[in-house]
């Protein structure tokens, strides 16, 4: 393509409204143009970049027996009543009527499509497995769209279904999509982790993430450079045979005065003990479709209540903190000196590290004391213990027990096994070899495609711009002739742009009558990871320059080492 | 792809709701499955034509300098507003709000997204000419959907937007553009012509459709045998100078009675005359946006009023045939006996063909009476003149005079020049060689996806199922094994079959536990281009019957021959 030609509008300075490097670069580089709050259009270079994220995922997906269709992106409210998912998604789903007032949304996803579509056409063991997948917009109303088209309104997702007869195919399934996650985003070559993950509202007994690593990654990853385990930390295991935890001393509870003393910080200060030898009280409510409950939380002072553990072991629609009227009701006295000890009528549950821990400083329930020597199972029922605490850096592997490290990353894919979630509520069943009825078992395996590009440039950027990795780059090649009014380097510039296409590699000719310095600018803010100059060496002697954008390498080579050397670098990953 | 693995539920019966034979084949041939009216989901062979023609639809828009780009399917309201298409299209978009109550709509088209991305972007006559294209679903919410995806809800559309300089510079993206449509209907496969078109509510001066030909297409299409003159019937020229005109007999005009005689039918038969001898008169009722006027117009008896010329002349919103009131208000008695002579204080407009008559019979303004002998122009004042009819087969070509001929069509593609009404109303604007402000020219190109999908099938099925074009089959060859128990027959069969796929032919190998003739069907009603049996001749002798699904050639051949043969029949058209 001839740049002249394409509508590709950079910009010098950092447009004001996007907070990450990513958001900033796309809209620098013409990649995308706001349409309204997480709405974009794609320029050019942005489209040809999803074309290629699109057709590694398509290779791959196929590669696994994957078949492609192509569902609505309007569904009809009906299918979603029958699962409820109508009402859970709530004000994060477009909804719309259509002129006779028939009720419709904008698919978030396509777990009700694929069923109903599946339930209707699969009747037999021997129609199994299957694996169906699409690529398409999908739409999430998010309350704070932001970060470019990392946190969008609209974005382009795969979206890939399994159905199996028994737990064995599932994952069968499942190792599939793993491995071909794998390959996809080492093949769009981008450092990442696989990390076992939270499955969050879509459901279902196991999950993985990939994450791209990027420092300003909205996702913690804790990982064990020892064993290998890597979790989200939403999901991470915390150990409870941590180091450290305070020894039992034998010694009888015994109220102390701390007057005023509401926080962790407060009483570590003035008992002079470690917020570790604390047992930290956290009231909720817990609401559920039909009722709601006050749970009381133990966590040990040192660590923090992770929330989603909370309410996926509640199994709870929301979760909120107490107010100060509900706290007082159930512990008599306010947030800051409730503890668990003599407490009635409230469900209590301490995570693991806590119920662990030999004796602790607890709230007294009653202003301004507390009780120390409070032994978990002596002075109060422990009535359920869970792994409710968010893991940190340093705490021990939950495997191998080493020190866990924590890096971040952004989610460009996420697998889950579904298991009968969706083919119960939506009664999807087949019969199996003796001609028993039996419930489909489903896995669903997304990756975000436009997500993916930012998380792209998230990873691959310098202070000039993007550094594409080869295969998702827009163009491998950008040739840039110094002066454009040089007949003679015009000449060579067309030449080589006419062999390189000729071979198939897809180039950029930089014809407009602009300054070198400027062209360098836009190659590089473009990130295009082979530039060619074409000045006086290649006029007079045949030799071009070769620049690798990601290390800066530079080489003087003649036409034919020029082309060999191309070649080599964009040979394809895998 | 073998056929036990593949999501391909054919049916026997004919779906009851499916009118047209599209319809019903894409059922019956598992492409298709409804989820709402007029919203269908691509079933895996449904997806793979998809891909096919967007490919060939891809290439010739590069191939004529088109830059891909990727818009969005929500749209805010504001920019709708801008242009006051909101309003105009009413019912037809389906129209919603986000939680914070901004209204979107759900594209239809795009002239204003991308009109609005270019006028941002483009400031100079050098970043022009621009060609943009981006294939997408797009959204009408259709008052009665049907005949499958032909008329649906949500459908593909390829839109390519032009932008120059001038007008020369339009004519020349058009003519591209028109030469990619033939080169694309050509590419797949199809029987189609490009004729002068009406521009409807997209507006502009200049227009082509492509119609696909088919027995049951909705639009009809007049073409000259002799001059290569084609155009929509909505659109074709009436020739005025028509033979059998009456001719003026100089008599004074004269009233008779016509007692009960309403219609044309009555009025000739108890006159003794021909419907061409009489002067119809039918009244309108014509809306714009800020007013609305009460319109007569004149057609000769055996001609039609041709309602989307009468839109276009008179420029209105909105056209319907006048009520009883207004038009007893207007000409003094009710419809059946109105007429031009001594009517006052209506806009009155001829028909060129029934203004050029000799002479003719009107309606009196009085009940059950009539005028013979009246004049135009003698007996009343013909206001205004205009091509108002429905051209008929056997009606003299506007071009040559020759007999027109009628065929029908599915039109698939649809070009526009624009001019200046979006640059106008959005301010689209770029400074010129000397600095001078001038609007950007435009024009519009759209292709449907998947009704050209529905036409190729239209045109091209038998009682057995679908013919696929080579170009857009989901697979060019199928391979039946005559029995699936016989091992040498499906060891030959496999190995044809991985010699296909390693030559990058795309074959179906039909692996199930079928009777032969339930596996012809099947491959029959699917369409695949060519079936190549592996039975007991293929085991014995290694001969290979390959059958042709368009003409039902069968041909007997040996290993190489066949595979010689069909790298023939698939080569690339154009």
């Amino acid at each position: 393509m001839r740049m002249s030609m394409m509508l590709m509008p950079t910009l010098r300075e950092i447009p004001a409204e996007a907070e990450v490097i990513s958001h900033q670069l796309m809209v620098r580089a013409g990649i995308i143009r706001k349409v309204a709050s997480g709405m974009y259009s794609y320029l050019p270079l942005g489209r040809r970049v999803i074309e290629k994220v699109e057709k590694i995922i398509r290779e791959e997906m196929n590669a696994k027996g994957g078949q492609e269709v192509l569902m609505p992106i309007v569904q009809p409210s009906e299918i979603w009543k029958e699962t409820g998912r109508w009402d859970v998604y709530g004000d994060e789903m477009f909804k719309l009527k259509d002129r006779h007032g028939r009720e419709f949304c904008l698919g978030p996803t396509h777990e009700e499509l694929i069923t109903d579509l599946v339930r209707q056409e699969v009747k037999s063991y021997r129609q199994l497995p299957l694996l169906l997948y699409q690529i398409q917009n999908k739409y999430r109303d998010e309350i704070r769209p932001r970060f470019g088209v990392m946190r969008s309104r609209e974005f382009i997702m795969k979206d890939l279904y399994s159905f199996d007869c028994d737990e064995a195919g599932l994952d069968a399934s499942y190792e599939k999509m793993y491995d071909a996650y794998n390959r996809i985003f080492q093949r769009c070559g981008l450092v990442y982790r696989a990390v076992e993950a939270d499955s969050g509202a879509i459901g279902g007994s196991g999950s993985h993430e990939f994450m791209v690593t990027a420092d300003n990654g909205e996702a913690e990853i804790a990982y064990c450079p020892a064993c290998q385990y890597a979790a989200n930390t939403e999901k991470a295991e915390g150990n409870p045979s941590d180091e450290g935890q305070p020894a039992a001393k034998n010694a009888a509870m015994e109220k102390v005065h701390t007057p005023g003393m509401r926080t962790i910080e407060d009483v570590s200060n003035y008992l002079k003990v470690n917020a570790k030898d604390i047992i930290k009280m956290v009231v909720y409510e817990a609401v559920y479709s039909e009722k709601a409950e006050i749970v009381a939380v133990l966590i040990r002072g040192d660590q923090e209540i992770n929330e989603i553990k909370l309410k996926n072991y509640l199994d709870c629609l929301h979760l909120v903190m107490a107010s100060d009227d509900v706290i007082v009701a159930a512990a008599k006295t306010s947030g800051g000196f409730v503890g668990p000890v003599g407490l009635t009528g409230v469900r209590l549950i301490a995570d693991k590290t806590a119920a662990a821990m030999g004796e602790g400083i607890t709230g007294a329930n009653e202003a301004d004391y507390h009780f120390r020597h409070v032994v978990p199972g002596r002075d109060f029922i422990i009535g359920e213990t869970a792994d409710l605490r968010t893991v940190k850096a340093g705490d021990a592997c939950p495997h191998c027990g080493k020190a866990l490290e924590i890096t971040r990353g952004i989610e460009v894919g996420h697998i889950f096994k579904l298991g009968t979630k969706y083919s119960e509520s939506l009664k999807a069943v087949f019969l199996d070899e003796n001609g028993k009825e039996k419930k489909m078992i489903m896995g669903c395996y997304g990756i975000g495609v436009t997500r993916t590009i930012a998380a792209a440039i998230e990873q691959n950027h310098d202070e000039n711009g993007i550094i594409w990795p080869v295969p998702i780059a827009p163009y491998p090649v950008i040739i840039v002739p110094i002066s454009s009014k040089d007949e003679v380097q015009m000449k060579k510039a067309q030449e080589l742009y006419d062999r390189l296409n000729s071979m198939g590699i897809e180039t950029i000719l930089d014809d407009r009558n602009e300054r070198p310095g400027v062209k360098f600018k836009d190659a590089d803010l473009i990130g295009i990871p082979l530039r060619i100059t074409v000045g006086k060496k290649a006029a007079d002697d045949d030799l071009y320059e070769l620049k690798v954008r990601s290390n800066g390498e530079d080489h003087l080579l003649g036409l034919e080492d020029l082309l060999l050397t191309i070649k080599k670098v964009l040979e394809p990953i895998g």
